[in-house]
């Protein structure tokens, strides 16, 4: 290991991670996932860890991949609300992470309506911080199964040179679309955003459209992004069929889908905005690939972070 | 095994069990009852199984006694609750169960304010399927944990046939009354239904009565129903002391029950409502044992859904 | 043991548990402090065990310190909260006690706003009874590592002779001040209590004062207690910067502090109202060390109640 204390300890964001480790965690992902295929998918990796998943904001999918992981690696588990919490005391964030601190916890999942407060958290302990989402900021495990699915389902494995990317939507807003393109970058894809002109942003080395229909029956990989109702109030986007006519995916663009492209989408699916077919009779479609994958990438990130014994121990 | 895969797979109703895997399911509590009389009431026969509890209506006991069952047999625990997660985003159930499926989770136990919503489950995902309560429609677990109950108090075992066994209060609305009639005719007992007509049902085989009074010093089993406040609106019934007049278990209905009879309700109990005696001064009660045998019910159902090991593994 | 099996059972308040048995757990949590700096802090002492987290308040700290506790233990733990159970349909305290003891859960540590709960609970169930803080009364385990930490940070162990301790604040409703007072006492120290007169009680041995700065120069813990803003309504108190000039720890008063003694708070807590210094800054403060603490003295609490074998075999 040549990486610096600093970095080792944290999964945090893509860049951070630095192309290196990205490697790494996708290798390790490729062991967990065959512990996963095991009769008995449970291993003793990280026994005696305690992970807290810390959620400021609403979460199915990826609070309950963590926690799924971390059990599978046999770590003990503890949650963290906002609500049923010394949070509606007044308790600050700065307060709760260092009771947390304290307590000798291993490692933190945070997800927090800001930005920027994985990096705060850290030091204030010395756990392990995973970010399970800042605001728009970043989302480092979702970009990590995104290039395990894609690298695993077209044999390329963390070589995606040559690639073609396009992610469609609400980019500005997005903390997947901006982990998810760095990642697929340093990995050699190219990836175009495709999207409303106010939903998009200038990240380097991305090609903007707005027209889907020019790339769809091109590309290697459609990326769906969700529309985040809930953050988008205040900018003005063409909403409901308008932009499901411009930018979803309809029964008349899946034919237009090249038969060996992947389509993707980070969940949940607002059916019947970005969506009007269902991804399940879309041959093309590796979303719940996307979420099988999601457990092996978290079990990879806390094995790395936490790991100090054998993958292999039985529990 | 002579039984499909589809209907060996999950739990979702007493008439879908049929009588063979019901009786088979009373023979493995036996079993685990004894487990959880062990110095050490844990064993590893569900290690590495994921069991997610889906509670989309409140539970107290019926989500604890699958908590704790499933912890016995060493596998892990998921919760998953209409508040703090992704339902607040509006994504669909269909969503959630196909997320948890493609997370590989073993196992749903789901409760739910609508009719069929375990058959709906089924069909998205290949996770083995318990009832934990849906709508007016089964509670299956419910009505094993009944009938084991006055199998084991009366020393019958699972040949109830000769009991006569009355059910009293909300038929109509309860998903338990349902439920358990089923299962105490599969094993040969005589139900009768005792209620207001407002509150009566049409299920097969059963004798409807209004007159507790008439039967309550012949019956084998009493079993209480709780009054669903909750669900009751609209109906035009007996309310409070009328209620309790004509179908409530008073002291002085309680002095005209057989020595031997059995006493028995789902809980929570509405004190004051059906029943105005306090089931712990009430010798011919069993309700704290019904909800001790619980836990052995939801070991068996786990057990018989996913065990595919030696149930007698240390853990 | 010549105590009684009653007393035995529980840990409901310093008071109860008497000097031999405080300080046994005091010993006891030195080896669970072992236990936890080792590379795996994990042993399968209360294998087995289930035990459940009964809050009717909000918390974080204590909550999450008694899950991991078991966790190291051994122990499966099951959650119960206000919010999500069966309390919204009504159901009483005691139903709820009845329900979790029937099924055989081993321990219940509850948090309810109305003192005596704890007591009142110990007779509705088999269950060995950990007050987790009930109103204004009792809070035994924060009151234990309050004594483990000084006693451990002065070297002085169980034997608290000599030491004088101020605890300045909402004395008359907090439970902390109350538990502590007494574990402090009863292992030799001199207690004051300080803070405006409204809000001071009436234990005895102990010397009431409305003037910090007469004696903070002099002792050797200061403690620091929470406004408790949601508590503290209908009481004629000095509020906001009247508070914190007369009794708050501000950067002057820090000045005047021994170098050599302990600066305590049970948090969370409330920033710029009884402490204007931050502790992190602090020389004296040990307020870290006590949540440290607090997860081997909870521990050495449920090994206590529940532990029958070794405390050292592996899990």
């Amino acid at each position: 290991m040549n990486q610096t204390t600093t970095t080792r300890r944290h999964v945090r964001s893509i860049a951070e991670l630095g192309s290196s480790r990205l490697t790494r965690l996708l290798d390790l992902a490729t062991h967990m996932e065959a512990i996963n295929q095991r009769p008995v998918p449970k291993v003793a990796a990280l026994r005696g860890r305690v992970v807290c998943n810390l959620f400021f904001e609403d979460s199915t999918r990826t609070r309950l991949s963590f926690d799924t992981a971390a059990k599978r690696l046999g770590a003990d588990t503890i949650a963290f609300t906002g609500s049923g919490s010394s949070i509606s005391k007044g308790e600050s964030l700065r307060d709760t992470v260092e009771t947390l601190a304290a307590m000798r916890l291993d490692a933190i999942v945070v997800r927090h309506r800001s930005a920027g407060v994985p990096w705060q958290i850290a030091q204030w302990c010395d756990a392990a911080i995973v970010n399970a989402g800042d605001g728009r900021h970043a989302h480092p495990t979702q970009a990590l199964l995104d290039v395990y699915t894609i690298g695993r389902h077209t044999g390329r494995g963390a070589d995606l040179s040559g690639l073609r990317v396009a992610i469609v939507g609400d980019i500005v807003n997005s903390r997947v679309a901006r982990s998810t393109t760095t990642a697929m970058q340093m990995l050699g894809a190219t990836v175009m955003h495709i999207g409303p002109a106010t939903l998009l942003d200038d990240l380097s080395g991305v090609e903007r459209s707005a027209d889907l229909d020019a790339v769809i029956g091109d590309v290697d990989v459609l990326y769906m992004l969700r529309m985040q109702n809930e953050r988008i109030d205040g900018f003005p986007v063409p909403r409901g069929g308008e932009y499901t006519r411009r930018f979803g995916l309809t029964p008349e663009r899946a034919r237009m889908l090249r038969p060996d492209g992947l389509v993707m989408h980070p969940g949940p699916i607002n059916h019947g905005v970005e969506m009007t077919v269902d991804p399940s009779t879309l041959p093309q479609s590796v979303i719940a690939e996307q979420v099988t994958n999601g457990v092996a990438i978290r079990m990879a990130v806390l094995f790395d972070l936490l790991g100090t014994g054998d993958m292999e121990e039985e529990s």
